[in-house]
């Protein structure tokens, strides 16, 4: 990805506690985007939130719920984050939990790698 | 929400100890807008940050203060948080507190409610 | 910053252990934008993520390291932003850590000072 070049930010709001195959979603997501090439990803935790995957019946109180929403934010051009969509959608689409995907478009003004791993 | 459809992103940018009415200011707009069928709702907490609502002078030595800044960000389409932030700009205009309320585009690509309750 | 006015959101994508000259680049970026009067900053904790800074190698395993990403998120008219990032820009590209930096359009609905500092 070049500097002052137009690209997007594609996020995924999922639940902490959603999986895909015995995996954390956000875990897959992220993984996803590191094999796909994608140039940065970043998880933030919300602490209260409701949507397509946020309602939480808990019909068991010895089950401890730690469910809080996730946000996944990828940054990159357009094209490189449709792509990556696609290979994540049908599994999106076919899970138990709800699921918000958006796509914004972003102006990256700088993106430069580390030459130094502390 | 249609898959597919342009929305917008609707944010807050207040502060963790705001209150309405004795109610922490992010669970009412959380709440307000679980009432008025909002698509979606997150609540993330900052480590640091300033800005209209971030001043911090405490002037009791014994009191703990543990404000930080809060982002509720609301997702649906435009019209609806149009509509939505009409039931709460009142209430955040005349607050003591300062406030900084963002409003942008964003494409929704996927929108799907659960169909299991964990 | 008026009511009502377009504004922009600029964005750094950067580790939580990075420094400029001692500082965390964090409070670094914070106390900055308030000295060039930005109208609103929010540094938000990530859990997880990849990018530009985010490649962690520790050779020594007495290191505790508790690298984890960054957003430093800047809320103001699109001049001011474009003029702060101006006074950052050198100073980041020539960091050892690599960097996200972005920027999009967003509209101010309410930016209003608190006239109360609890």
């Amino acid at each position: 990805m070049e500097n002052n070049s137009a690209a997007g930010s594609l996020k995924f709001f999922i639940g902490s506690t959603d999986q895909v195959n015995q995996t954390p979603l956000y875990e897959y997501l992220v993984f996803q985007a590191k094999k796909k090439g994608i140039a940065g990803a970043t998880v933030t935790k919300g602490i209260m939130g409701f949507g397509a995957s946020s309602i939480i019946h808990s019909y068991k109180f010895w089950e401890i719920s730690e469910k809080v929403p996730l946000i996944v934010e990828l940054i990159d051009e357009k094209e490189k984050l449709a792509a990556f969509y696609e290979t994540v959608r049908e599994q999106l689409e076919n899970m138990k939990y709800g699921c918000l995907v958006t796509f914004g478009l972003t102006d990256v003004l700088l993106y430069r790698s580390g030459n130094y791993h502390g």
